[in-house]
């Protein structure tokens, strides 16, 4: 029971497209994230994503067309929608999501990490 | 399929403690709320509720304590837990919460609005 501050949480990695939990309610997990450069294409088959970016700019890649995500704006990629990720710069996100959820979805790849941390 | 600007989303609405709806997933909303002044002690038996405050400042008031919330923090309150949100001056929180969720949990309240809208 503690509130959480974004900035300072941000401040505790540095790792690209390794999401951290930093918050659980309802069998969700709140995650912050750091983003650069390209993810790879998934998607989620039984989960919707929930990503706001706090600072910086995202890119969605979807199959029909881009959803470009700044500051204050947020974007909920609906189940079994394919997309993809991608910041030219550093952008600072939060996700909401099942905790079931994998981060490259149906897909393996090199940035895929098995188990998240908390920070 | 869209992206969400929160503060043009603000702008959309002045009522104190009548959250609006803005997404959807996961058997979840995604509401945005204004808070000035102060709501009811109230609880939500099989919910838990998140709040980050995106603008001004927001006190979640627990029975052992105080949790003050400022721009870019936010708490989760645990299912059972009884509170009352309160703001001094204007705030704009986003909240996170299952569907169900009443937003005076277990209370009726002169401030009870039984069907939210989306905007």
């Amino acid at each position: 029971m503690t509130k959480i501050n974004l900035n300072e949480k941000f401040k505790l990695f540095n790792e690209f497209w390794t999401p951290k939990i930093v918050g659980e309610l309802n069998e969700q997990y709140v995650k912050l994230a750091k983003t650069k450069g390209e993810f790879v294409w998934h998607k989620h088959d039984k989960e919707d994503e929930f990503f706001l970016v706090v600072k910086g700019s995202l890119t969605i890649k979807l199959k029909d067309g881009d959803i470009q995500l700044n500051e204050g704006e947020f974007f909920i990629v609906p189940r079994g929608i394919e997309h993809k990720p991608f910041s030219e710069q550093e952008a600072h996100v939060l996700v909401f999501e099942p905790k079931s959820t994998q981060h490259t979805g149906d897909v393996k790849s090199e940035l895929t990490v098995e188990k998240l941390d908390w920070i």
